[in-house]
């Protein structure tokens, strides 16, 4: 059975708040590890509403620094120091983000009881994580200033081996971790058994690639072909294509454009303007182009 | 009549938010003018929530800088912007915010649609804001880093003239303004008429003392005499009074203690510690010592 690995909507506003929708965040968990993708005003409130168990957060990925989508850290952080984290904190993002902290921590002369390790994010397709199962690349975008979408992939796992071929052909210990890994095995007598009758496929690897905020390009297309699910923002609807462009935003039609052009699986769209109240002609608009599409609303969860 | 004077809860939760509860910011609204005490995360939010005019506010106090009292400035200065705010906004706060503001403009690349002006706070006891309506004087408060309370209290009003006075005597219009503030009337016929029969007193001044955070102090008692509504801090209660002096706050019958001798005519408690869950205690003990004590919670308001 393949692990969880599944995203949860803290936020889907762009820009600013609305009274019922929170700006950009989103929790991703995989097996029982959980990642927070950007930290939005609020997001602390946001995993407390949704009992999301906070120390089990070891890193968090945020895409760019402009207000929607940082203003939450520091709370976050000071929040940690409270609950007496000691185990160090892990945070991608571009340069800058460690100033604002560290003049934050000094001016409230606080001394917090765990490490922040900043991470910054430098160029564009970068690997930036490995912990042996997940990885992530950076993905660059096209915004105002330097913002990176993120690219989680599952690793490749072993092969999984058959329980009546241990049996069978009386496989020894000591050589099931060569056919987990695609191995052939030779018998006392000689015989050469081939890899593919010891052992299944592992499931395919699962993949997510959130890119917020951007505006329409297909610079990136390669990188994220074929995914399980794409996050792509969709600020505007194509009747604002102009506004989009200038704010270097996306429309939903856009967003599904991206998402057909690079063979996706499922698309997610999110970070709606506030001028918007109901998001459906989102959804419509980008089905025309794109079935498979789905609305980042706060406490959706949808699995990869 | 009295113009509105009322001070409407945002948040009354201790350095951190629970699930239901935000950190401390208040809204004070004197006639049609507002006023923000403390900008915890989330302050925007809540202010849509409750349908506030946002630019209806042009002056935030910040008592210091813990980040459960300022992190909702930031989020709240760039939603100012997108609105196309372009009146001046006034913050009062310790020294140290304007850094913080401008270094995250900067990271941001923000170039705000409006100025800020900053009123860096030194001393206690100070005269800092106004506009002919009110006054706010800082209290210094006893708190780890530097912090003040806030003072606001209606100025001196002119006396109401009788109507049937000005028919009576025949005043003339240029003598009514000095009438107004106290002066007798002589008749053409030389009669000198006393002030008191020409008008009536106005209401009495009404005060709002607004205090967080602080340990239990006496040091501004003076300051505080006899004001219509106190809001003290009470983050414990009494069994946790030795924490509370550690870290230098107060108990509800600390708080309680302070409003009795300090004769003020009510009590509000808030800024609880996320530790309780029912918030009844807090009354309960502070009214042991001063019975006209209430509870700050989310959304309720306060008439002064």
């Amino acid at each position: 059975m393949s692990e969880i690995f599944k995203v949860t909507i803290l936020g889907s506003s762009a820009a600013t708040p609305t009274s019922l929708r929170h700006t950009t965040a989103q929790l991703l968990q995989y097996h029982n590890r959980r990642y927070l993708l950007d930290c939005a005003e609020g997001t602390q409130m946001q995993l407390r509403r949704m009992k999301v168990p906070l120390m089990k957060i070891n890193h968090i990925f945020i895409s760019h620094l402009h207000g929607d989508h940082y203003l939450g850290l520091p709370g976050l952080l000071f929040t940690f120091h409270l609950l007496g984290r000691k185990k160090e904190l892990h945070v991608y993002s571009p340069p800058g983000l460690e100033e604002i902290i560290r003049l934050q921590y000094e001016i409230s002369e606080l001394k917090p009881s765990f490490e922040v390790v900043f991470h910054e994010l430098r160029q564009g397709e970068e690997l930036i994580f490995d912990d042996g199962l997940l990885t992530v690349h950076t993905i660059p975008m096209q915004h105002r200033i330097t913002t990176y979408g993120f690219l989680f992939r599952e690793k490749e796992k072993d092969r999984n081996i058959k329980k009546s071929s241990i049996h069978q052909y009386k496989i020894p210990t000591d050589a099931i971790p060569g056919i987990k890994q695609g191995n052939d095995f030779t018998t006392k007598d000689g015989e050469i058994i081939p890899n593919g009758e010891l052992t299944t496929s592992p499931p395919p690897l699962r993949s997510y690639a959130f890119c917020s905020d951007t505006a329409y390009t297909e610079d990136y297309i390669e990188q994220i072909r074929g995914v399980d699910l794409l996050y792509h923002e969709a600020t505007f609807l194509q009747d604002k294509a102009a506004i989009a462009r200038e704010k270097t935003h996306s429309t939903a039609l856009e967003a599904a454009t991206l998402a057909k052009k690079a063979g996706v699986k499922m698309l997610l769209l999110g970070h709606y303007s506030a001028r918007y109240k109901d998001m459906k002609a989102f959804k419509s608009e980008a089905r025309i182009v794109f079935q498979n599409t789905f609305l980042a609303e706060e406490g959706e969860e949808f699995y990869i």
